[in-house]
């Protein structure tokens, strides 16, 4: 094991916080002492680690020059209030929360882009991108050279664990009601979504456009380094836990070789490609897993420089935690 | 009211079948006397119609020349085995099973291609598409010649009633055991339905693709006349009782006008828009009507000869028992 690292977590109570620690032990990450931080609200919880249960305290009241990299797993306003102070402390920072921008924090999977980090100096400031792309990013990037790629449409069929732990208590509080046939009352999502599929996430532009849309877009060109790629995305969220479902269809300027697809899906870290007739799900495959999972290789119907795949892969683990803890490795392993 | 016509329906006790005879009451069909039919298993039950209940006999013993009009409303085994021996009694004929080839019974759905009756000759036979295909009919019509198509690429997330009851009974099941902790046994679906999506709906070809998929391209651009339409479809179970949602992505060769695309589809029948900023949900606007729901009107994010729409429609309604009594309509009005 290389020399220990001390770190902080904050937001370590929330749904991609707790699994963050979970992987920090399963993976042996280098910790030395683990801080743990959250909002006044959440503070003064436990959180197992390596057998003990640290306490976790209010992030306000933090000296970050106590630790050299920290791990942002709130949510957007508590890292834009204290990214600024762990950089100015010098730590190294990798944002969950999508809240700083590309140029100040570079979207980053090491499948994909682990490169980048190179064009960068200390104190790093580093992104793991929303989960689709997370998704999108590691089945793509061994594609990438293969096909000339232009053009992407994707269909996202979201978790509600990536609205956190409200989202799951929702669904599992409408199913409920349904199921017992009691009046249906939605809080948390503004309509039903037991049993149904919200086809918007969020409010959209004048454009038409949800902010997880453009996001998608604008962090897969970055991380695929690709600014002409042309993207349309539609989020949508699925009455499923947790797990997201992609349907990804992708344009190349020539035809596309699935056998030469399939060779470079299997040869990819993070990917486990299903054999054709089978098929990946969320729930059945996915769902604790740390690589991303892709079936139904295929063309279109009517085109041969068509590519059409399914995409699942756990939403709260490669397309969060674990992204942001294979950030953390490549980060310590070179660089710090 | 126009003359009575004496008319069968074949399946009456099922989904569709059932929904196929409200729909004939509830749209004062000229129905003179009704016959109901069904295989040996269902045949003694009764079905409601006009006050009334209305024995449902077998199929095996009906004299098809007593009948101008029949409704297949059962399985395609079903209209395989009779549909030849309604024709040869000289009944015009109306296929749900999709059984039958589109040059022997053409895919019609009213507001997109009622013209096509006109190159007919009795004894008519025809069919009414699978309903995905009815829904994106219905929104493609008016802007079929608005945009200069070129490709399209539909992700369908389908109700479990497009499977029949025992769609709808499993995911009921499944849903329950799972909230009540027991172990899920898959049954009808050959893996978890309940809280998680299947990203292939029945087995797939050597080229990766379902029958679903494949009829829903072919009857699409036979519906259209446009047989060089480029179409890609994955069609997904979702853990939705009712109501289809289709992702839709359009291609045009020519930059393509928002407004002129609103104007378009307000004025067609058969349609709601739901304005931006908003948007329509299987459950929440689509069950239980006639019309076909639109909403998120946008472009591609990084392309303004791209339309992308989300689209939401009663399956069993308008997808099937609606659309067929629509081409039943026509039958009696102009051609029998």
């Amino acid at each position: 094991m290389s020399q220990p690292f001390d770190i902080a977590v904050i937001g370590a109570t929330g749904t991609v916080g707790e699994t963050l620690v979970q992987i920090l032990e399963e993976r042996d990450f280098p910790v030395g002492t683990l801080h743990l931080l959250a909002s006044i609200e959440s503070a003064g919880q436990s959180v197992p680690f390596r057998g003990k249960n640290v306490r976790v305290r209010e992030v306000d009241e933090f000296d970050f020059s106590k630790v050299r990299l920290v791990f942002f797993a709130a949510g957007e306003q508590v890292t834009l209030a204290y990214a600024p102070r762990a950089h100015a402390a010098g730590c190294a920072l990798i944002d969950l929360s999508g809240a700083l921008p590309a140029e100040q924090a570079p979207r980053v999977v090491p499948e994909a882009n682990a490169e980048l980090l190179k064009s960068l100096s200390a104190p790093y400031q580093l992104s793991s991108p929303s989960a689709s792309v997370t998704a999108l990013a590691v089945v793509l990037a061994p594609l990438h050279g293969l096909l000339t790629l232009q053009r992407l449409s994707v269909t996202a069929c979201l978790a509600v664990s990536s609205q956190g732990r409200e989202g799951v208590v929702e669904l599992a509080r409408q199913t409920a009601e349904l199921l017992n046939v009691r009046p249906l009352e939605p809080r948390f999502f503004d309509r039903q979504i037991a049993f149904n599929l919200l086809g918007q996430v969020g409010p959209a532009d004048d454009a038409g456009h949800t902010l997880l849309e453009k996001r998608l877009a604008d962090e897969l060109k970055q991380i695929l380094a690709d600014p002409a790629l042309k993207v349309a995305a539609t989020c949508v969220q699925a009455p499923v836990f947790f797990g997201d479902s992609l349907s990804l269809s992708l344009q190349s300027a020539t035809k596309v070789d699935l056998k030469a697809v399939c060779a470079a899906l299997d040869s990819a870290p993070g990917i486990e490609r299903v054999e054709p007739g089978d098929y990946p799900t969320a729930v059945g495959d996915a769902v604790g897993q740390d690589v991303v999972y892709v079936g139904r290789v295929r063309n279109g119907l009517d085109d041969p420089t068509e590519l059409n795949l399914w995409i699942a892969s756990d939403n709260v683990r490669k397309g969060a935690a674990l992204n942001a803890v294979q950030i953390g490795e490549l980060l310590i392993k070179h660089y710090l």
